[in-house]
């Protein structure tokens, strides 16, 4: 493709103007980033796995590519003359005994043995790596759509109150402090107290077991805070933190007061049916610029 | 009590000789002290939570408190001639609009307050100053029964890969870098990665999820480890983290390699049990001296 197109508006970058291939994992954000980039008047190809994405995304141009057709992904790029690229939405780790690797995956072998080292993060930054070193543009899901971003302050009508402000301090502190491990965009705090840390097993599963542990305990009123933020160095253009109407729902079981998030730094999805969930139950959605808190 | 009795071998202290309460919370390891504190020659007098303490507990001179009774606590010791107290074993967080107070509680009631703010760590070293300042000497399960404690090196038969002394060596840190939150007291790393962190939910519960885990990510080969050990800082005399036979079968259901634990400062409850079922699993459990594996 060109990128000596026509500069109709001189507040848009460039950007704005290439053609966008979005690669597609599971649940609404992928279609919702191609939307929200479409709605920029931006040209949008989807890539979609199979057996991972939605197949709505069907009513976009689209290509379905399998596990291990490192080749046909390539060829559908260049097909298409896309050089920017947006990764995103949720995978399951593959199972490798059951890929059919295509000659793409022979002749980047060395490289994508290297993919399975390491932590999710590691993981991402690496699969960022191997598309930037072959003259692909990356970007964030943010970059390109970024009215899906949580903003600073209350994004609902319900505001945290005092308690709930020291929790999200705290809660803030944690995953901060678990960055360096590589692990954690969650913590839930209430009252204080750290009720459970999010590792490999993603938020709602830790909102789950949250919920267990406040019916135990008999928690009547609610209180605590999920707190959502980015690791420290986490390759935030393939990886960023989300939340949505199911974790407005698993907050709800887990009895909490609400969900701070860092703002800027956090995907909200399905953002209307989010805040309209979060309002209907009295929670709390609130972005906080992390800088000035966890600090 | 006197502490002026005669001592008939110099190289025990005095504290051996003076009669010991074991208050007594769930599980075998108040038991285990308790007779492990009595072939210490040691007069050990058992007090017991109805609801809570294993009634094995009645070959001992023993008794039966209620929660709330703090009265009665207090009449039993002084009864007894015991100033020398061992806190041990779990105790579910009790639905105090069940409780029903004595006299004890009302006249303590100011500090007792105190005892529901703040993490698990914060209270129990309140329930520790609590006796302190009423004049009893609060010891550690592994001061009176050192036998019980974890040492360094291999326990049973078999010892940690170099991969897993890797993964030995990153939980420590993970379980580090949490204790200023006063939570957790285990991790379980694989390859590198921490699956998982332990915050209030407790050691059982986060191993089931690895389980989980472990199954989903389809693990063949057993690798990872548990990795237990005190919160910095922790009140340790009334909080010491614990092993098991247990621990050794949840960690075979979630496919890890072994266990390690800070030496010396895990309890290892039901020891010849619980090196036996690792030793036939095929588990390393391992002992590390703290300030030399995660400074």
């Amino acid at each position: 493709m060109s990128r000596r197109q026509a500069k109709p508006d001189a507040s848009e970058t460039k950007d704005a103007f290439r053609p966008l291939a979005v690669i597609a994992g599971n649940g609404s954000l992928p279609l919702a980033v191609a939307e929200a980039a479409a709605r920029t008047g931006r040209q949008v190809h989807m890539i979609g796995i199979r057996g991972e994405t939605d197949p709505a995304m069907e009513h976009f141009p689209h290509a379905w590519v399998k596990w291990g057709e490192v080749g046909k992904l390539f060829a559908t790029l260049e097909d298409r003359g896309c050089r920017d690229l947006v990764i995103i939405g949720g995978v399951r780790r593959p199972d490798l005994a059951k890929i059919r690797f295509d000659s793409g995956v022979i002749r980047n072998l060395p490289r994508l043995l290297r993919l399975g080292l390491g932590g999710d993060d590691t993981l991402l930054s690496t699969v960022v790596r191997f598309f930037e070193e072959k003259g692909y543009r990356v970007h964030g899901a943010g970059e390109v759509a970024p009215e899906l971003l949580a903003c600073e302050g209350s994004l609902g009508t319900e505001a945290p109150s005092p308690e709930s402000l020291a929790d999200i301090e705290r809660g803030f502190a944690v995953v901060e402090a678990l960055g360096r491990f590589d692990i954690g965009q969650a913590a839930v705090v209430a009252g204080g107290r750290v009720l459970a840390v999010e590792a490999s097993e993603g938020t709602d599963a830790m909102l789950a077991r949250c919920a267990v542990l406040r019916r135990e305990q008999r928690s009547g009123v609610r209180s605590g805070v999920l707190v959502k933020a980015p690791k420290p160095g986490q390759e935030q253009r393939v990886d960023q933190p989300t939340i949505g109407p199911d974790t407005v729902r698993h907050c709800v079981e887990a009895r909490l007061a609400g969900i701070a998030v860092a703002a800027g730094l956090v995907l909200v999805a399905n953002r209307s049916e989010t805040v309209a969930a979060a309002d209907e139950q009295g929670l709390f959605l609130y972005g906080v610029r992390l800088h000035q808190s966890s600090a």
